[in-house]
């Protein structure tokens, strides 16, 4: 408890941010803001440095059970070179084993005691780790510094907090004990009862290879605080954070008096994958799974009788009806199309505009004339290399350019390629993979195309019959495709309240009219609810009572009270 | 909001119960408690027998889409006649059409609103119905009149309004707004943002032969409280409860001026079942079952995409290690042996006993002994027909007369048949169909024969080598073959402390020490959870968070606030 008294302040103010869901965050937005930041920066890329190998691999030093061998691939977006760290293989049912020997004294201490461990480990990683954390993430995933530092540190950390105040909500929703008294017949009956919150078991934690932190944090607090273990299972290319991440966990949680073996890492390469190993377990209570939609859906429908939280991918939908300010609506997408060159989850994709264009105070602006001036205003945001280092940063992986190269000549047979692809030179990292996006043009009836997530700097503007037909189009595309955002443009408040009804059914988090300085993507801890689960892109969201409420279960027991009795004849 | 500021007072003393788990109902325990309660069971009865055909079938009144024919094949238990009734039966695909478009206004009411109406539901059900159900499910399920009011009654109507209270928690622990503010660089940005409860779609709730109510009001009150509609698939043995059932929900929701094919009504026949094809029905978002463990199965690993909720069955588990005294616990064990001829998910099968027997203020009590006072308990209990039809009431189904045949045999061959079944004639029904218990003992390597669900009045004393191996052993039995209820009876509370652990972590409810009037395993809404999700017999509770949390989805939009807008250059 001396942990949750710690950070009790913190605690309860992430409560009221989560029922006003208004903006609140403990932590900088801004790496330059961080305490002493200068000093925290270099600190942590020497911590960072101190884990790459150099002319051989380097051991990560991670003292788990169950080592069968050593195994690293990860390959840094921005220099091209291996990182040369090798993790602890472990045998996966030496993990299982110790996983659930931990979770005796775990799961039989308070729901208080437990989130003030895990409020702790949200601080340790922010003061001790959050610059080391920020260089992982950029070396293995090609995000920007800055995004590094925010999405994948403090706003995954807000993620984290948000998930303890939902399973602290859930848990204490049950009352510990309580007393029943009625008669039967003539006789007075008086229980004592008692009500046990128990774990499922073992959850398997699969983080995936572009953002690895933002979803996983907040899956292994879900977890943990409803008194399971958690085992880790990075995407090959993307450990270094989450090796990172699992250290801090054991040693909070050992230092605490817990068992490290609450938190592992299951290490694999691509060579030779372990997820279905992992999923198939008979030991696997849980499984929360981030990345692809094929393995995804293989993970909904074999992961029984574990249960399964997914959060996968689709179509992200823009509707371009009519405008304010042109400019300015477009500004904001092509930053939003460009940022982390579009390998989010909640990058748009596919942008629907009527066939006889978009209305304007000007006029109607024609349907070729936006796709235009769209694709130079992303031009324009990637021209210079310095400017375009800042918002694309790097590609993660090589199959993504071999995905651009491979679109380009389809969208240039079956439509039009409004925006080529090319690399652009990082200042600072001369060898990073990089691309400038490749926007395509097409009709509505190329569903092939764009009816499912391509993962990258790839976006098409379709041309649909009219306002009406692009609202019918994209949300059928995200009920049948999936899809977690959605942004609508337009002046009539009667196509505004259609599109939050039909956007709302079909399970897209929808932003209207919005443009500035804010990524229209940015979702907010506290306040962003993050996939719906009513479509194919996943499903579980971020954060809500369903996220924790089934990751443990009441037993109860009861008995004659022994005090305060009253015993008749029966 | 009428309904809800009507049943206001009623739903919050059930927050209040619900929240402290104190004994509570709004309603009569008994029968004759019930307001005027002799005219009330008149018109009861007299409504019951206006539904029942005569020479030829009479038609089930039920004015929904889709008729295609017409269905029915109850058998009284009682009478051994045909009810006579035939039912509507529809084209699925009409019902799946007709509940999706009732979705839309129902799921855009207020959650007060809907609970409200739910709430007048319950009150309908209660004042206008209650005794034409007990003599419905009398007729189907072969419950005694009592039961058939308490626990098919007022009890289910009690889970039912249990579930609506944790549907108001977790539907209101969503703020359906926010304006959210906060600086992007030099910008700031001011956002208002709404949050939708928008409902998963469909539900098929399956009931079952021998307890519809009890599971299926409390399952379509979490599908309707959060804006879903219902489909209701009663066992094709037991439909009449559940049609009138389906019929009050329709006329509610109707006059509160919602579409009634928010409830309808599938029938099958057991020649042409239908279970199957409503599971895996593309417009099919959750599945509520409960019926047996081969079905629920299946249900569970086949819902995909859907949702499924299930309760089926398992070896509910008695231990005997030591008591204070022993024939009124043998008593006590003895008429939950009986109650209702073991017909219920709760009802305790299988009681291991150390080799050694079992201690007693008077010395210890062999294991042989044991056996043949808690046989001559349930004998004595039996023995006088009037007394037996009050306790056992009538077997549901002939199959199960066949398996106390073919378990009588087969126990007879491996064990010894402590006490052998036989008919009683049931003084009010002389058809009725009766059984008297089957016991047999046998050694703990029978795990085939007492290792699962043995549906009936057929129960199994298992020698054990020792204290610790009766709880080793009876653990492990719920863990693998499932079980809801667990009994354990010892005066030290070391092997009780032990046993707390391991039934709550097997997940079996469990009750110690009880003796008296009530029933062992008599389950209370608001203070009991019923299934706990963590062994074989079901994978959802009555009732908490979970039942409900992940009945909705919450999709949200956000847009730049429209007063108090600051807007700043970016």
């Amino acid at each position: 408890m001396k942990h949750f008294e710690t950070h009790r302040a913190r605690f309860e103010r992430a409560q009221v941010a989560c029922a006003t869901r208004e903006c609140w965050s403990p932590f900088p937005d801004m790496p330059a803001k961080y305490p002493d930041s200068a000093a925290a920066q270099a600190l942590g890329l020497a911590a960072f440095r101190a884990h790459l190998g150099g002319a051989g691999d380097k051991s990560f030093v991670l003292d788990q059970p169950g080592g069968v061998g050593e195994q690293g691939e990860e390959v840094s977006p921005y220099t091209r070179q291996k990182l040369g760290i090798v993790y602890p293989q472990a045998d996966p049912n030496t993990l299982f084993d110790a996983a659930t020997r931990a979770i005796g004294s775990w799961s039989g201490a308070t729901v208080d005691t437990r989130i003030g461990v895990l409020m702790e480990v949200v601080d340790r990683l922010y003061q001790g780790h959050l610059f080391e954390i920020t260089q992982a993430v950029m070396h293995t995933t090609g995000q920007s510094f800055n995004m590094a530092y925010a999405g994948s540190g403090v706003n995954a950390l807000d993620r984290a907090i948000e998930t303890l105040v939902y399973a602290h909500q859930a848990q204490h929703a049950v009352a510990p004990q309580a007393r029943w008294e009625r008669q039967f017949g003539s006789a007075h009956i008086a229980l004592e009862k008692t009500y046990r919150l128990v774990p499922r078991g073992v959850a398997v934690c699969f983080s995936c290879a572009s953002f690895p932190t933002w979803n996983a944090w907040p899956s292994m607090m879900a977890s943990l605080a409803t008194g399971n273990a958690v085992i880790v299972k990075p995407h090959p290319a993307t450990v270094l954070p989450m090796a990172i991440s699992v250290c801090v966990f054991r040693q909070v949680l050992q230092a605490a008096g817990f068992d490290p073996n609450l938190v592992t890492l299951a290490i694999d390469s691509t060579a030779e994958p372990i997820g279905k190993l992992l999923v198939k377990h008979p030991k696997t209570a849980m499984v929360d799974f981030t990345g692809s939609v094929q393995f995804g859906q293989w993970v909904e429908r074999n992961a029984h009788p574990a249960l399964s939280f997914t959060e996968t991918a689709g179509c992200n939908t823009v509707l371009l009806e009519s405008v304010d300010d042109l400019d300015a609506v477009l500004r904001s997408l092509a930053t939003t199309l460009c940022l982390f060159s579009a390998q989010m989850c909640t990058s748009p994709q596919n942008i629907y505009v009527p066939a006889s264009g978009v209305r304007t105070p000007d006029g109607l602006v024609g349907f070729a004339d936006v796709g235009e001036r769209l694709a130079t205003a992303v031009a324009t945001l990637t021209r210079e290399p310095a400017k375009a280092a800042l918002i694309l940063a790097a590609v993660q992986s090589e199959q993504t350019l071999a995905l651009l190269k491979h679109m380009q000549a389809q969208g240039g047979q079956r439509g039009e390629v409004l925006l080529a692809p090319k690399p652009y030179a990082h200042p600072e990292f001369p060898q990073a993979r990089t691309s400038t996006p490749l926007m395509l043009r097409v009709s509505k009836t190329e569903r092939d195309l764009y009816g499912q997530e391509r993962f990258g700097p790839i976006s098409f503007v379709i041309a649909c019959d009219d306002a009406a037909d692009a609202l019918a189009q994209a949300t059928r595309d995200v009920r049948e495709f999936g899809g977690l955002t959605a942004f609508v443009y337009s002046t009539d408040e009667s196509y505004i309240d259609q599109a939050q009804l039909a956007y709302a059914q079909a399970g897209a988090q929808l932003t209207i009219n919005l443009t500035g300085a804010m990524p229209l993507n940015f979702a907010a801890a506290y306040s962003d609810y993050h996939v719906t689960g009513l479509n194919p892109a996943g499903n579980a969201a971020l954060t809500h009572l369903a996220f924790v409420a089934n990751r443990f279960c009441v037993s109860q027991s009861r008995r004659p009270a022994r005090a305060k009795q009253k015993t008749e004849p029966n």
